[in-house]
C-alpha cells in the first residue's frame, strides 16, 4: 500500500425530505445571510416541485437567490464563462447546484471562476493552479457522477472533455434524497449505475498491492450496486433500494475506495472522447461500451486482478484457466449492462461512425492513459475497434 | 433506512513516516505558529524514538511545545482537570495526542476544558452542552479505540467511565503510521482488534432495516479484521497487514458503518462497568468477554441479524435451525478471540469477583442500555452471570 491522505470534507445529508434543509445548510456554510447562485438544468426540477421546495427553504433562511438555468448534459465551458461574467463582483457567497453531475460540475467551475481574475479554463489547461473557489452545495437529482462528494469537475470545450481536481471544489455539503430519483427515465438510471460502478472500478483496477481493506470495501460496494441497480431500474419507486444505490454512487467518487493506491482512469479517458465527440452520448452508456473492451485488452497482461474481480464481485467460480475465469466475468458484466438496457458496442451506442483513430490520438494527446496498463493511441485504437 | 447526516472532518494521513509531518499539519490546522500542548502516556514513545521525531517536526514547523505526560489506560478525570488548570490562559492553540485511545480521549477532554469556563466534567454529566473545543491532532500508536477519527471521548471519574460525543471533539487530523504498531505487546494488539471490531458490531447489530450498503461495508471490514488480526498478532513486523488493521480500526468508529441506522452500544456500556470497576482491565479484553455473552442473550429475541452475522462475517454455513447457525457463529467468534489469547469469561479476565448486580444497576443508572434489545439491570445481570 502507498502512503496517502484521505480527507472527505463533504457533509452528507441523506434521506426523505433532505432538500428542505437546503437553506439552513447553505446559511451554515456561509456563516451569514448572503447571496446564493442557484444553478440547474432544464425544467424537470420545476415539474417535480423540487425547485419550489428548495426556493422556499432558501427564502425561509433569509437568503437572496440568483438563478442560472440551462445546463446541458456533458456541460460546456460556454455556459460557465457566461455565468462567471454575469455574476462577477455580484457578491455571490455560495453556488448551489440542483441537479446531477453536469449541473454540479458547472457549479464547481463557476465557483472557481468567480474566485479567479482570469479565464477559469486556465485551470483545465493546467495554466493556473486551482486553490480557491466559492463554497459549493449540491442537491442531487441523479445518482451517477458522484460529483456531490468529489473534488473533480469535467467540462467540455470545443469537443474536448477535460477534468480538473482540487480540494476547494469538493462540495461543502451533499443533499441526497433518494425520493428525487423516482422520476428518472430508465436509461439514466442504468447509465448512472454503470457510471458509479466505474468510479469504484477505476480505483480497484490498480497495480498497487497489499490493499485488502479497500479491495474488500470496493468489492462489497460493487456487489451492492449489482444487487440494487436492477431493483431501482425495474421499480423506480423503490425508495429502500434507491438508498443503497444513492450511497454507492455518493461514496464511489470521494476517494474512499482509492485510499493507498494508484488509480487507473483509462476507461474514463477513453469514454470522454466519445461523449466529447458527440454530446448526445450519455457518459455512463459510453462507459458500458468502453469498460468490457478495456477489460479484454488489459486483462491479458494483468490477469490476477481481473480474476479477483470475476470471483469476488461477479460471483464467478474460479476456473483452472485464469483466462476462462476472466472471460466469464466480463461476459457476466456485459450481461448485467444489457439487462439494464445499456449498449455494449459502439454500434449500439450510436457511435459506429466515430473517428476511432483520431479520438485515440486525441485521448493520448498528453501521453499514455491509465496506470494498471498505460495505453498509447495504438492501444486505445485497438480497444475501440474491438468495441465496434 | 433512517435519514442521517455523515460528516467525517478528520484528515487521515496514513503511511510510513507520517509522523514526520506532524508539525506541518499542526501548523496548517492552527493557520499560524503557536503553542501546542503535547499529551502522551508513559515512556514508550521515548524508547521508540517517536517522541524525538514528533518534537523535531514540531520545532521545524516553528511551533512551541508544552508537554503533559502520564496518561494511564482507562484515563482519569483527575489528569484532565490538572492539565486544564495548568494550561488555562496559556494561549494553547492545539492539543496534540501521541498515543492510543486513552491519550487521545484525554487530549479531547482537555481541548474541551480549555474552551470552557466551568469544570469540563459538566459535559460528561450532561450539565453543559459541548460545542467548542481546541483543535485536536492525533498521532496514533495503538489501533483500537478509533478515537483518532471519532467524536467520542471516554473518561473515568470515581470508578465511572462516562462518554461524551460532540463534533468539535473529532480530531482535525489523524496521523497513522502502521510502523508504530510493530512494538506493541501481543495482548494490546489482540485487544485492539477486538475493540475495533466491536465498534463496527455495535453499529451492525441494529433494528433498522434496509441498510444493505452499510451492512455489506461493515461485513467486509469485519472479515478484513478476522483475516489480518491474526497476522499482525503472529508477526507484529508485518507492515502490510498492519495497514489493513489500521484502516479497519480508524474507520470503525468515525460513523461510516452506522450511516442511516440506530446503533446499539450495549456491549460498550456493560464493558465500561468492568474496566471502570477495575482500571487494570483492558477495554478490548473486557469486550471479548461481554460480546459473546450479550450475543447469546440478545440473539434469542432477534435471531435474523445474528444469522446474517454468522454467515456473512464468520463464514458459517446456514443451518436449517437458526439457533444452530447462531451458536456456530458465536463459537467461531469465541475461537477467534481465544486464538489471539483473549479471555472469554470473567474468570479469565480476572474479574471473577466483580460485583455483578451492583455493576448492572450502575450500568442502567440512566435507563436501559442498547437499542436492538434495550436491556435493564436484570438483563445485564443475567448476561454477566452467563459470562462467569
Amino acid at each position: 500500500m502507498q502512503n496517502f491522505t484521505y480527507f472527505n470534507s463533504t457533509r452528507l445529508v441523506f434521506g426523505r425530505g433532505a432538500e428542505n434543509d437546503t437553506g439552513r445548510i447553505a446559511r451554515d456554510i456561509m456563516g451569514r445571510c448572503g447571496k446564493v447562485l442557484l444553478i440547474y438544468g432544464g425544467g424537470s426540477i420545476k415539474r417535480t416541485g423540487l425547485y419550489d421546495r428548495v426556493m422556499k427553504s432558501l427564502e425561509d433562511a433569509g437568503l437572496t437567490v440568483i438563478e442560472k438555468r440551462g445546463v446541458q448534459p456533458n456541460p460546456h465551458m460556454g455556459l460557465v464563462r457566461e455565468t462567471v461574467d454575469w455574476m462577477r463582483d455580484q457578491g455571490v457567497g455560495l453556488v448551489l447546484a440542483v441537479g446531477g453531475g453536469s449541473v454540479i460540475d458547472t457549479a464547481k467551475a463557476v465557483a472557481a471562476g468567480l474566485e479567479y481574475e482570469g479565464d477559469c479554463w486556465d485551470f483545465f489547461e493546467g495554466k493556473a493552479k486551482l486553490e480557491k473557489a466559492l463554497p459549493v452545495l449540491a442537491v442531487l437529482t441523479l445518482p451517477a457522477a458522484g460529483s456531490e462528494q468529489s473534488i473533480r469537475c469535467v467540462i467540455t470545450h470545443h469537443g474536448t472533455k477535460t477534468g480538473v481536481g482540487a480540494e476547494c471544489l469538493r462540495p461543502k455539503a451533499a443533499i441526497v434524497n433518494p425520493e428525487l430519483f423516482m422520476t428518472l427515465p430508465k436509461h439514466l438510471i442504468a447509465a448512472g449505475v454503470v457510471d458509479m460502478m466505474s468510479h469504484i472500478m477505476e480505483r480497484y483496477f490498480s497495480a498497487t498491492t497489499e490493499t485488502a481493506y479497500v479491495d474488500a470495501q470496493a468489492e462489497a460496494a460493487l456487489r451492492t450496486a449489482l444487487e440494487f441497480g436492477p431493483k431501482v431500474w425495474e421499480n423506480p419507486k423503490d425508495y429502500d433500494s434507491w438508498c443503497q444505490i444513492g450511497l454507492v454512487g455518493s461514496f464511489a467518487h470521494n476517494g474512499y475506495f482509492g485510499m493507498g493506491r494508484v488509480e487507473d482512469w483509462a476507461c474514463h479517458a477513453i469514454e470522454h472522447e466519445l461523449s466529447g465527440w458527440n454530446d448526445a452520448i450519455v457518459h455512463g452508456m459510453g462507459l458500458a461500451v468502453v469498460i468490457p473492451a478495456w477489460m479484454r485488452y488489459v486483462s491479458k497482461k494483468h490477469p490476477a486482478r481481473f480474476v479477483q474481480f470475476a470471483v469476488n464481485v461477479l460471483g464467478i467460480e474460479k476456473q483452472d484457466d485464469d483466462a476462462r475465469t476472466i472471460e466469464l466475468g466480463i461476459a457476466k458484466l456485459c450481461g448485467f449492462y444489457q439487462s439494464l438496457g445499456m449498449p455494449i458496442t459502439l454500434r449500439e451506442l450510436g457511435a459506429a461512425d466515430c473517428p476511432i483513430e483520431s479520438l485515440a490520438r486525441h485521448c493520448c494527446r498528453s501521453g499514455r492513459v491509465g496506470h494498471l496498463e498505460p495505453l498509447d493511441a495504438g492501444d486505445v485504437t485497438e480497444i475501440l475497434i474491438s468495441a465496434r
